[in-house]
């Protein structure tokens, strides 16, 4: 058994500083990293991109709507076209700048709103799935497990992993638990790490209504924004370890 | 005897738009194209590069200074770190659409302030060329001709063209006359049409104060903005043809 | 018998040119002027001012979602707070310059996506009306006739003037026909000054679908984007003159 | 004897958070608040004049060059007009957003790269200058203690307080140490508390080399974002009390 750590870096901009990327990189092995249109500006995202080379940790791009000041998590009605553009440019950035690290981008996976919009409306997904089949047909995509999107991009011909929450409650039909709900995000680090290896182990967890619920994880994301967020990563870390599961990238999977 | 015509494109943003691109690409060889820095938003560059890749003409990543509002045309005290990673992320996300289009950034022409500049900073100019050399040694610069830049470019090892303006009066010197003084613009297309053609055959034009002034020109700067350019542009074309000057892109000629 | 002539100005940014704002300004009698959201930079803004004072037309700000690269056309879900705050500084910063010129803002008016949105959306409605109240409760809300906006702002306590289009096509239900179908827009300069005047005599318009759809019309949006739009608004004008209904202000109405 | 003392707030950015205002607030007499061109977006910005009236803090416009990801620390050659607009848009929308707080603005303090470069550029002074004196010429100017603009704007008329820095060395010349030179920024908070009053009772303090050099402070500015920051804000502020010198906002003073 194996899996996937990922986690978002490179959300600094400017004179902000964002997340603990010095802490969280040698944790995980991917880095979905932020390429200037939710977070990021070229010095930090190089930066950024040169740590996770050092570190040997997958290179993915972690693309946007244009909205800076709302950090991507607001909606945004953009056309088909404009959608695609924007995705190229983000993934043709991240993937020069990686370049002159010695690297290269090997995954995109969506930030925020557009990740969340994508998981359901097909419109958007498609404007996504295209634009990165057009830049490079052998990039994985990064898709909510359970989602339409992941029967939907893989129809489409694109390599695709889902990805779990380990400290998120989910509902029975597979969706997370609203972040306004009560008990939607879970604190407890010793109970987060046991409950991704059994999720691991038994292909689901108990949802927020106590009824099984079959979640397929290829990736699970950790936070790196918080010191509580750094120690529950470490935890799920050390009890992966300590069951004999593999950490090791998606990218290398197949 | 052979010379390459160039011009800025891709130069709208969003809603607005600026510059004939339609008109003005069939009758260059190079297109400066802008990166999204100083003009330029995702789908409109994608849009240009695709029309420079179906006619065939060279692309060069536009690269500028961060000033959306002053077009690029404001000095900014950048650090060398910022300038190197602002001038990486342009080209990067302008190689990018390019593969998309089927083609690839072939050369860099530094914009506006950005362009004055390094003619003669040299830790600005060293920034820009390393970071060039840092993308793709293969690269070449476009720089002001007889200004230093030339010389640092080419002894950092960088392949360097150089440019001439067709519709600017020079000083003795070889520097443009600032165009804050009477006389600095020329209008008139057939003198400036003939007085291309002069300049590649004698190495050099008459000054403002009617000396023989030496200028090395690689490729022709043409304007695409105002009717009266593109006439220009068209009268040039036409005189270089009739003096039996080849037209072809600078990247071709080594 | 009167109407208020209202147009949107100030649309340029930074090196970009956008409508004709030196020939629309002398026709109207409310300038909506963008606060540098969707479009407009502090400089071009305050020239778009000061032209405005210098003809004595009345200045709206023309406030609207931070989308600058699509020009506000775009929706964009803000939380209340946001909005609120948004609105707030679009309004303080055009009140400012307009200080500045002699004048000040003396109504509001959404623009774009916007503007749509809260003809039916409640909750961003609210969000607007409130910001309107808190800057200043003597502001005027411009608001699409028809709409529930209108009674919206009105309940809120907020004056509120009823906004048609000239050259659009209304559905039965009062609604504007979407661009997108044909017919949504009219073209022909004389039909639709006789068309303005026939909806304010007769308080409605022939619908799509040839039925009387009643449009209380306090103020008529003119275009100045284009050539046509010009000279639309020129006749426009003069059929009202001839019709013998005063053009003034709708501030000045009450 | 009194003195005010300032600090830069409402630098926070979107999701970024900076400084720790809640805690330096309480501390200081006048807030010089960002306006959205090097820091603050209006969401932020309300958010902190609010607790700036609450607290019964002085509020003063923290303008800059448009330059959010160089947070305004980079030179930026704007025109006179640029420049001039520019001032009068991030004063207007912070008075504006200050009015809706039950308050105004009463004092313009120029941050980061303008701050230093109108010390001694006086065209861009000028600029500075002249919007102040457009907008309302009973603002107060704040100005680098000894600098050439604080004689500039009062010979132009402006009320003008002198700045001096708490934790940094000066030359003997009374200009501060530049911060790449060692010595340049003093860590130790009571040191520089008592640095504090002798400047306030002697009229200056000893510069790095050891020579008297008269620095006259109507405003000491503290820093507020780091917590050796806030512990030698809350030293300066007893060190005064201990000694009698009252605190007071400058507006106030005369």
């Amino acid at each position: 058994m194996f899996v996937d750590l990922n986690s978002d870096l490179g959300e600094s901009f400017g004179s902000w500083k964002m997340g603990n990327d010095d802490q969280i990189l040698p944790v995980v092995t991917s880095a979905n990293i932020a390429c200037g249109f939710h977070a990021g500006e070229p010095l930090g995202i190089l930066k950024t991109v040169r740590k996770a080379v050092e570190l040997g940790v997958t290179i993915g791009a972690h693309v946007s709507y244009p909205d800076l000041v709302g950090f991507g998590r607001r909606n945004m009605d953009l056309s088909r076209d404009e959608l695609i553009a924007d995705v190229l440019y983000q993934i043709s950035a991240l993937d020069g700048l990686a370049k002159v690290a010695g690297s290269k981008v090997q995954y995109v996976k969506p930030h925020g709103a557009l990740y969340n919009t994508i998981a359901h409306d097909q419109a958007q997904a498609a404007a996504v799935i295209d634009a990165i089949k057009m830049y490079n047909p052998e990039l994985v995509l990064v898709a909510l497990a359970g989602s339409n999107l992941v029967e939907q991009a893989r129809a489409a011909g694109l390599k695709v992993v889902s990805e779990a929450f380990a400290d998120r409650a989910y509902n029975s039909d597979g969706s997370l638990v609203s972040r306004r709900l009560e008990g939607a995000v879970l604190h407890d680090s010793a109970f987060v790490a046991s409950r991704v290896v059994s999720m691991l182990k038994n292909g689901g967890v108990e949802s927020i209504d106590g009824v099984f619920t079959p979640i397929q994880a290829d990736t699970i994301c950790l936070h790196g924004d918080t010191d509580g967020a750094l120690e529950m990563s470490a935890a799920i870390k050390a009890e992966l370890v300590k069951n004999n599961i593999e950490i090791r990238p998606f990218v290398n999977k197949a």
